[in-house]
């Protein structure tokens, strides 16, 4: 199965976007940049490859969307519906990373699912079935991915598209991480519900550099 | 804070109850425990009893549910709400920790929450608000419970009484696990949710003693 070569991250000047692209830059990937203000994604971009060597380039989210192996969307749930019905048309039939997790401030360390019951239902919603949608990347640290610092927490991935899961656990791994197989999206609400839980263990527990979860007893060559 | 030294377990004869039962025996607590058949609850605990030399009686669920600094409830989640209203009545103002998680056979390895959004919330409509609800337990290793194997995984325990889930974080830390405090009941979701992913994976990676979660960047003296 072909690994990905290439991918686009739609909300790609956030923090868990610009750590996902520098990650991804860093591993030798093509990326694609998009914002909702394209000179902010060119900007970006240029940064991003002055400090990787890669290829990054920068454009409005929409233009975006149309690139890549597989499109990565990383923006805030309060945007995440119009974005994905922005994006719907581009990305038919192709693999989208939706890492999108139901905070409502100010109380993020709340769970407070959607009347959809989860925000992968809610992409679900937005892009229709003709989407391979994968979901997860939920509670991965966005300042150690952009410094390319050693992460432990592993990286739960969602999906109904085994095939397309496959490649984003092999993106993840590309990219230092461990992904895993996580179930259908279904079970996308684990994923969702645990990074507000981490949220609250952060503070509670004064995590400074951000908690995550690992999986026990899998065998480090699965 | 005193911490427990007394425990409860009604649906002490299932496997989690038991592994429990065990557990706390062996850490020197008073066990109680409860079945819907009373006789095979005396069986078992006689059996516990002359493994760990501690005291352990069995009982019908209800007469048990009127013992113990705490009243763990470790049912299938069938019986779930049918169990904690017949015990409603003997654990007014009381802690009570409710372990179920909402699988529903044959796709225990798929999230499926029921109406009420979690376990946690459908155990709160049972008991009401009167009693001192925490959740948790969700993903441990009954059999490793109850052999005293070492347990890798950490024990997220949910509920909107912090001293309650202190207690709770208290006892697992007594029984050798690592208690985690994991926010409000709201948060239950996460542990329920997050069970359902680990028997997938369980699955999957071939996992035989079971997957379990640690939360990584806790200090271990914290």
């Amino acid at each position: 199965m072909d690994t990905i070569k290439t991918i686009a991250i739609v909300g790609g000047t956030g923090a868990l976007g610009g750590g996902l692209a520098m990650a991804c830059a860093r591993a030798g990937l093509r990326v694609y940049l998009g914002s909702r203000d394209p000179e902010r994604a060119s900007a970006a971009a240029r940064q991003i490859a002055d400090a990787t060597g890669a290829t990054v380039s920068g454009a409005d989210n929409l233009s975006c969307a149309a690139e890549g192996d597989l499109v990565a969307v990383t923006v805030p749930f309060a945007s995440q519906f119009e974005i994905l019905r922005q994006i719907a048309g581009k990305v038919e039939g192709r693999i989208v990373l939706d890492t999108t997790v139901p905070l409502v401030p100010p109380k993020v360390a709340r769970v407070q699912l959607p009347a959809e019951g989860s925000a992968a239902n809610r992409a679900l919603a937005a892009l229709g079935s003709g989407v391979r949608l994968v979901t997860g990347f939920h509670s991965v640290s966005a300042q150690k991915l952009s410094k390319g610092e050693k992460i432990e927490g592993d990286v739960l991935l969602f999906s109904d598209d085994v095939e397309a899961r496959e490649k984003v656990v092999g993106l993840a791994n590309m990219i230092g991480l461990r992904g895993i197989h996580a179930g259908p999206l279904a079970n996308s609400v684990a994923g969702e519900a645990m990074t507000s839980v981490l949220i609250g263990i952060n503070k509670r527990y004064g995590v400074r550099e951000g908690a995550g979860i690992v999986v026990t007893g899998i065998a480090h060559d699965a």
